[in-house]
């Protein structure tokens, strides 16, 4: 039964080898909580782990199979992408974003996951002393472990203090030293569910260009501010992009979220032209290849795997030809997130908790995905493990880099009444000794 | 019409920035390749790319289908693999090579390429000092590639002149230096189509436990030395691996050519429980995880993917769970290489050119996959061009990092009588005029 002790609690960290659950991997935590769950004999909610939630499109599994019938398993994939992948691809930016990249500058990797690393790989070698990445914090815990074992120095700050006007010499301070190479962030943030405002873009974009940094723009969540319909392709509203402001860009988009495809380890890589066709005497020497673009392809994606699966690619492509043709609308299919994060908000807030991350600009952030709350002067570290004590399994805002004390809270696997039910008993436990 | 003049394939070269062809990669040869064939207006015969060449296993696709059909696409999978997958992948390897690996020693990979990019990522930085890669030459040319770009010191030596007995003193002159962490080759050898005979496995395996060396051993082409019959589980012979002379080993095992499946890009790394389980000061303080295996798995592979395609697991593990029960001859099926091999062995030796590795002890080697030839006294890079000349295109071996002068061949995209005509009316004309 839930509550649990504070001394079982202590003795599964022991047992799991987490010294300090801040600083644990997310699927750390989740074995925590399989572990608490059977100390408890009872379903420990889940709001750690953000798998998708919602089924694959089903276009882009069909698509699959017809590939894999047509005979694709065993031809090595194109390295520099299925063309009819990185064509629809192109078109799909174009619909969404409003943004010109051609098919040669597209390119699908193993997921984003792969994008971000392969990427920083060649951005820590592009020029000499531009060897740090700057994240904005909060952040995706893996792309920091990314670095670290890519050997790349990385800065990053907290947005939380720094949002509208005073994002300009907060970044400013950074890139001048000159040291930056690329900056990471996603858009919907993970996991604040922030999205950054066009006066941020602009001066994202602004200073990427007067400095000559990379900017890596994450669209894993894109379209789902749900403030605004992005679902109709070629019709405003566009998503919002840095894409817009400078030609230093690159946009990584995965098939994991915005089609529910995480299991196929899908996504594109969209380098601007002016990024894919920029050259470097260092890739001359190193790889023979000038240019970014064919450096990365063929230099850097071609040594880590040999591409992605083919009939992913397949999937992948028809999708993004399905959403170009207005026949698939992957924003309304999430908008589910955006009613589970509605319901989730108010469950927080009747027992108690704070929204941390709660504007942009001067309207409230969108619900969706992720939400991140905080408990009085409760610590990130305290409010985790006393959370997860009730059944209520979350990770620590500090993990994410985040200055702020709060936790991370992910929707994606509470659908049922049963399940909102439970979450409201659990918090309303947890606040009565609180 | 070939053959085509010297100034047009120097022209070819300089338009694809290719200044020296004995170290472009093979996908640089397969564009040149192209180029030339639009230019003779003539087929080339393409003997340097190694597509699979061959229909997928059709018990593999089956199994995709199924699992695509079941909902697996919006799952991440496990990033430890699929029970199933490692389940048979473990039976896999002890009804062919009568080694024992648990299964949670073994995990899925995005394809070998991914496989030996991320082992060496985490072998460099397991001990000080041990900052050296080993690899027996002639090899994959893309695997050099890997050790580059990950910045590991790569030494290596071409086996032509170190077979038998003489491998022991070759080998503990660099062993004994006590920088190699780790030494890798493929067996069958690509591209020499050799294999190391029992004597010789015996005596890395019996160095590596002394010296403290890991042995990668790529079965890329396992159980296809086609002069014995490797294709019953659990009977006798089977294949020969340095796993039955060491615990100090890492297997490789790609479906993309023993399962004709290249296209879905998944393999299994099969670590022994002693690799898995040894324990480094340095990975508990980097990863938080001493164990080698956790280190590779969490640490490493998360990072780089987040896991291989969730339907080729499930391919994959169906095709190794077939082999196991003896219903899916993947030996049988792959034996079209050795006919093809021999054929293009004849015609070759019809028109003066010899095999370049040409024993294994005292035995000739099998037929199969890949072979080399030489002509007379011409250089690797003269036979090379001069063969595109007259439209067979091919890689030169030192590229592959062999001493030899000659050519490497793959005989996998010619398979019909009407190429094997053509390839010998062109090697016909090259003999005329050489």
């Amino acid at each position: 039964m839930f509550p649990i002790s504070k001394e079982i609690l202590e003795e599964s960290l022991r047992r799991l080898d987490i010294p300090d659950i801040t600083s644990a991997t997310i699927r750390q935590i989740n074995s925590l909580a399989w572990m608490l769950q059977e100390e408890a004999g009872e379903e420990m909610i889940h709001l750690e782990l953000g798998n998708p939630g919602l089924p694959a499109e089903q276009v882009g599994i069909e698509a699959e199979i017809e590939a894999l019938r047509s005979g694709v398993a065993s031809k090595y994939p194109n390295i520099a992408g299925l063309p009819e992948l990185t064509k629809n691809a192109s078109e799909f930016v174009k619909a969404f974003l409003d943004v010109d990249v051609p098919p040669h500058c597209i390119v699908p990797t193993v997921g984003s996951m792969q994008a971000s690393f392969t990427l920083l790989q060649l951005l820590k070698m592009r020029l000499p002393g531009k060897d740090t990445l700057l994240m904005l914090f909060p952040g995706f815990p893996a792309q920091r472990h990314q670095a670290k074992l890519l050997g790349i120095n990385l800065e990053g700050f907290d947005i939380y203090n720094y949002r509208g006007k005073k994002l300009e010499a907060k970044l400013e301070e950074y890139f001048k030293t000159g040291r930056i190479t690329a900056m990471l962030y996603s858009n919907p943030n993970n996991p604040a569910w922030t999205n950054l405002t066009d006066e941020e873009l602009e001066i994202i974009g602004r200073l990427a260009t007067k400095y000559d940094v990379i900017i890596l723009e994450d669209l894993a969540y894109m379209g789902m501010d749900f403030r605004q319909d992005f679902g109709h392709p070629y019709e405003p509203p566009y998503i919002s992009t840095v894409a817009k402001y400078t030609d230093n860009y690159i946009l990584l988009i995965s098939a994991s979220k915005i089609f529910s495809y995480a299991g196929q380890r899908i996504a594109v890589v969209c380098m601007s032209k002016e990024v894919y066709e920029r050259r470097y005497d260092y890739f001359e020497k190193f790889f023979e290849m000038p240019k970014f673009g064919d450096a990365y392809i063929y230099g850097v994606l071609y040594c880590c795997s040999s591409g992605a699966t083919h009939s992913a690619q397949h999937g992948l492509a028809k999708m993004m030809g399905e959403a170009v043709a207005g026949r698939l609308n992957f924003v309304d299919h999430c908008s589910e997130y955006g009613r589970r994060g509605g319901l989730i908000k108010q469950l927080l807030a009747d027992n108690g908790f704070e929204l941390v991350y709660k504007y942009d600009g001067d309207r409230e952030i969108a619900d969706g995905f992720f939400l991140t709350a905080s408990y009085g002067d409760m610590s990130g570290e305290e409010l985790q493990k006393e959370l997860l004590r009730h059944g209520v399994s979350t990770i620590s805002l500090p993990s994410t880099g985040s200055r702020q004390q709060g936790v991370r809270i992910t929707v994606s696997t509470v659908s049922d009444k049963e399940h909102f039910d439970l979450l409201g008993k659990r918090l309303k436990e947890f606040k009565q000794t609180h």
